[in-house]
């Protein structure tokens, strides 16, 4: 599914009711309910969000974890080492989004008397979109930063084959009139998801996105989903040096930091052979600690003001954006429609609702 | 010049003979002995790193912003306001080296108890390399991050006109055997100073470089030069506006929250109309703070040794690089002969010598 563009058919559910049987369903797991209301919360965020890879779609992903035994679907997150402003925690290999809203709570309250604060997570599970803990400090009024490595898919340059996750950044904070800057962003040109749909479309890829088995660009998707996801920059003429090295320090933060996997050592995306391992990192600086109330917010609008008024290129599909505005968007659309889901994601969550014995929502069928 | 290849024709200086100069020079524009240290000490680090279009080269600028009495040569930075883990510094239209030092030890230091500490810069002038910065917390046993904003050089993805600065990302971090990991990158997909290489060598420029001046991709490095360089990424379908949000994100840790110019407001490069006020920002945390000594160098090593030893793509020029390698490189080469300056480098620095009476030292030429 594209990111940001509606499912072409399918249906929309309202989230309110999304959510509730998302943690209907994880309790069947043996998840408890304060734990299952922080995974909901993120996946179902994801699918307002327009970012359907990350949201519930997933759900079936995760609970095949569970029935392997990778995952423990009721472990509690603990501290492990801790400063005024850093702590490191251990996720005891249970959700991802669970174990950070934990760790970002910690980050965000020390900020508030520290000025700034650092939490990472060690021996944890996928935690879905990046930016929703970014959020999550924007919503306290500062600025948030979230981290988190993944499975290899991209090539590091001059290397053949991936060794390094999509590792996404996501920087967030209060904007004022704007709402909220939001980006979130894979360190790769473009994540795994946008191949397939250019699979089902029969597209071919421009260079810079992915190269072939043989190491050369990638022109079709059949070739790119045998080879590698390129970094950000594409080749090494167009610097994909930055987009590795990003990756890398994404890394660096996560991983390596945290004391977990790293680069080609971390499993297959939802691989059920071992528990994942995954790292997270999130950091937090309190503007208003420095500064007089609401200027930090007034200066951001000032620049948005100017680039969203700025002149255009030739063809530009549009006025300059803001990162996160269309995810912004799509949260309004989700709001007032309710959440779209495509026929294919519907048929999952309905088939694990009949599995667990928690019927899925009526939904509204979208022509 | 190139980025890291040494000079087709020139002289070889000894590093500490550089230093010595630069010192005594910026004495005779009234810097305080410890002030000049810094500076010279920053910039011949670019000399001797590779990056001369960021060493001892700008000094005629730096010169003629104090000529100008648009930059205090004198100031100190003060501290203005201060948590336990986040300060911010006013350079007071000082060096932007020392104020950067200041400030980043300031950061090491709180993180030593506190575990991870920020500081932020405003009111403060161009301040080198921002590797360098970084490179100060590695050495120090910890992950440094430095940035800056800088003068309206990057078209944000779908803008005619160049709007946001080049404005880097650097990280660093101890990295045992390996040294020291060293991502120092300009978030544009090349510097401003590769298009002028072009120009002199009358190469084309591959799309994703940047725009001309009728907002369609540069092909010629004229184009180019009359546009605006393109984010990393390149163009839309390309991923641009990631890199236009990694401009966009280190504006905002650096103008925005230090309360400095940002974006279209900053004056030219080396502009000297008016005072730069530009923000720079240094986050530090320390890994020994939530880990059993050589634990994190540990962990890096055996990545670097998995990156370093994979497979590559047909006609690679070599092996996987680790970020921040072939500056090091440059590093021990200037060692060994010292740092290679090119003639009208050399011309220029002999030019100041004699307009300030501190005569440049005698130099080596290079066939």
């Amino acid at each position: 599914m594209p990111v940001y563009a509606d499912p072409a058919e399918g249906a929309t559910v309202r989230a309110h009711l999304l959510r509730a049987w998302t943690v209907a369903l994880l309790a069947r797991l043996g998840t408890p309910g304060d734990i299952a209301t922080d995974v909901a919360e993120i996946l179902v965020a994801a699918d307002r969000r327009g970012i359907a890879s990350h949201g519930t779609a997933r759900l079936a992903n995760y609970v095949a974890l569970v029935d392997a035994g990778v995952m423990d679907p009721a472990a509690r997150p603990v501290v492990e080492r801790e400063k005024p402003a850093l702590a490191r925690f251990d996720a005891n290999n249970g959700w991802g989004h669970h174990a950070s809203r934990i760790a970002i709570d910690w980050a965000i309250e020390r900020a508030r008397t520290m000025g700034s604060a650092v939490a990472v997570v060690r021996n944890s599970n996928h935690y879905g979109i990046a930016g929703w803990y970014a959020l999550r400090a924007a919503a306290a009024g500062m600025i948030g930063m979230s981290f988190t490595n993944s499975s290899p898919l991209v090539a590091p340059t001059r290397a053949l084959r991936p060794m390094i996750g999509t590792n996404p950044i996501a920087l967030a904070a209060p904007a004022g009139r704007w709402g909220t800057f939001c980006l979130d962003m894979a360190t790769s040109t473009i994540p795994r998801g946008r191949i397939e749909v250019a699979a089902r479309r029969g597209e071919p890829l421009p260079v810079g996105w992915a190269i072939g088995p043989d190491g050369r660009p990638a022109t079709t998707p059949e070739e790119a989903l045998a080879g590698a996801l390129l970094p950000l920059g594409g080749l090494e003429e167009t610097a994909g040096y930055k987009g590795y090295g990003l990756g890398l320090g994404v890394d660096l933060l996560t991983g390596i930091l945290a004391g977990a996997a790293f680069g080609p050592n971390i499993i297959g995306l939802f691989a059920t052979e071992a528990p994942s391992d995954l790292g997270q990192a999130f950091a937090i600086i309190d503007p208003a600690a420095i500064d007089e109330p609401g200027a930090f917010e007034a200066r951001l609008e000032r620049y948005f003001d100017q680039l969203t008024s700025a002149e255009t290129i030739p063809d530009a599909p549009g006025r300059v954006l803001i990162p996160g505005e269309p995810e912004a968007e799509a949260e309004r659309r989700s709001e007032e429609r309710g959440v779209a889901i495509d026929a294919r994601h519907h048929a999952s969550l309905v088939e694990l609702g009949v599995r667990l014995g928690v019927p899925f929502p009526r939904v509204t069928p979208v022509r």
